[in-house]
């Protein structure tokens, strides 16, 4: 627990103090003294202290009269307050293979503005960690903020993350494996930064505003030349034993099948696996009524439709949410759906990403939205999906 | 929660019998009213009234002055109490394609016996059935217990299980398909009824008592033709969202490879899926030096090998258990070993069944005694996996 008013708080202070953020918070308009106390059960001497702490530390502002709804009453105007979610900044941050990209929120979760930097496949970490910081610098200069603003910052990411931040085994990006990723970005921007595998934080995603509302069991598929899965189950991350839950890049191993980036193959010869863009190549043709890249897209979507398949057998979710690249596929979800019902005793529902490229980026986003309510609401309270 | 102490006990009195059954159960050797008074807080009349109820019960005896550890002290001695574990059976039972099997206990889960029965793979439900009210019977009179002295039965079944006790799906037993199993063997018992697919039964059975012990994160494979795996995840089973996690039994779809009655077939004809007893005749032959049976069982092995790799990227446990009849085939684990190192970024143990055949019943009977546990001390405790 941060400390937001100053001065080493006692306990209960911080517990009054979470209480009363949680009510101004859930209440939208300013609330008066008498809203607040009937809210929280707190008295209204214990209310004036707790709100003088949080207006100090910049988290509530007392509203005008004239801010407060336009109602007259004789004497003198009752006080209102209001949380002032623009009193800090939270970021979400994607680093793929191609490209870095951002989401800036305030302190509510409410998005400001987002950001995009594409990045060589073959860039080297320090590379993806300056467009990090780039793209960073350019959401806080174009929204009025300072770098101090950031409160937390969200990470997803390629591969396996240990609980420290660190990326413990990663073949997509070069140089990746064995990166202190959270301790590095958390030293360049000085606040918290939680650190989550990319389909991970996808599927946080879609479950918080995306195509996975309201399910709690849950199969997200990052779609690609080495696709990855995250899992809701009930309601919950399931990371796996080592983080590696959903790490299904190998599934084409299985019975010797043949690798992607060879499924996906025209001529012959298998892609450049770093090579993300020969695919987008590959399905352009495919679009343009090439007969050989359309066979390749077939059979590439053959190999996903199974990779999906042994996940539902595993897991039995409610929902399949289908991203990554493949969620352009033309009509990838419905010979999945027609796949799953062969294989499967118990046939999920199936759809495409709803928040599509944006979807890791904003997982990220709601996992520094979640350490924020942790240290500010928290104490008696909580939310979110970790 | 069901009255132990007649009368329709108050919320409190059922509080406080469920805390001195607990203290008497954790202690082991009898307690005195001191002992309990330590142990549960309450005050010796309170307690009195509580041991008196629970004695007529049957479910608490005053053990003698003698029974008691030989101790001498002037005055009167000391009352002493314990947990009458004999006051009741609880049962396990696996009903399975070639044999129905049970294991009884008292209800402290302590093995008073087992009996099995072979059945026909092509049995009816209701020779399924009459198989288990069969070794019941005979526990029953074995061990000098009345029909009226089961308190609750676990029962595992291949298939996918509904909440109700309904087996949803079962391609395995013939007319197995929508039987309302635990509505029919409750009405036979006059009990509660678990009912639990047979993998589900057979983790929770190597984590109370087997290779399992410990773990959080588990994998259980049950090998057979129609192979099923169960998962504990966090330490509690995770049976998906309509029951069918792990109904790997389609998997063989995937990639278009063999059913796994061709992988083991000699004579290149399928075995018939329903006929475990042909499994044997291969796997004897194969062990016996034919080179064709030997063959099929490497085929067969290494289908299982991928089949549990696919379980192990989607899931990423801790623990692979292999168990079935394929924990029987020479050689196994150590492939498996070799083979997951192949496919996963992280790889789990691998170890066999300790239980072996006894798994599904002895997992059924862990479901008795968190159901009796659930009644008797859960009031503020609860406890086993579920």
């Amino acid at each position: 627990m941060v400390s937001h008013t100053g001065g080493g708080p006692s306990l209960l202070r911080r517990i009054n103090s979470a209480a009363v953020l949680r009510a101004l918070r859930a209440a939208g308009p300013p609330c008066s003294l008498t809203d607040l106390a009937r809210a929280t059960g707190l008295s209204r001497p214990t209310l004036e202290g707790v709100l003088e702490g949080l207006a100090d530390s910049g988290l509530v502002a007392e509203t005008g009269a004239a801010e407060a709804a336009g109602e007259r009453r004789p004497g003198r105007p009752a006080r209102r307050f209001r949380f002032r979610a623009e009193a800090g900044r939270l970021l979400g941050i994607e680093i793929g293979s191609r490209r870095v990209s951002a989401v800036l929120a305030d302190l509510g979760g409410r998005r400001l503005g987002t950001a995009a930097l594409d990045v060589a496949t073959r860039a080297t970490a320090e590379e993806r960690l300056a467009g990090a910081r780039a793209v960073a610098g350019e959401l806080l200069a174009r929204h009025g903020g300072a770098a101090g603003e950031l409160r937390a910052i969200g990470v997803g990411s390629p591969g396996i993350v240990a609980a420290d931040g660190s990326v413990e085994l990663c073949a997509a990006l070069p140089g990746w494996t064995g990166l202190p990723l959270g301790e590095r970005l958390g030293a360049a921007f000085g606040c918290p930064v939680l650190v989550e595998n990319d389909a991970n934080a996808a599927v946080l995603a879609e479950r918080w505003v995306g195509a996975a509302a309201g399910a709690d069991d849950v199969v997200m598929v990052l779609a690609g030349l080495s696709p990855g899965a995250g899992s809701l189950i009930g309601g919950r991350l399931h990371r796996g034993h080592r983080g590696a839950a959903g790490e299904i890049g190998a599934l084409h191993l299985l019975g010797r099948q043949a690798r992607p980036e060879r499924l996906l193959s025209v001529s012959g010869d298998p892609l450049d696996p770093l090579d993300e863009q020969a695919v987008t190549r590959v399905l352009a043709a495919a679009r343009g009524g090439d007969r050989r890249a359309a066979a390749a897209v077939d059979r590439f979507v053959e190999r996903l439709v199974h990779d999906v398949a042994a996940l539902v057998l595993a897991l039995d979710p409610e929902l399949v949410v289908v991203g990554g690249w493949a969620a352009g596929l033309d009509g990838l979800v419905g010979p999945l759906r027609q796949e799953l019902r062969r294989y499967c005793l118990r046939t999920p529902r199936v759809v495409a990403s709803a928040l599509g490229g944006g979807a890791v980026a904003t997982g990220a986003l709601r996992l520094a939205l979640d350490r924020i309510e942790g240290e500010l609401f928290a104490v008696g309270g909580g939310s979110g999906p970790r």
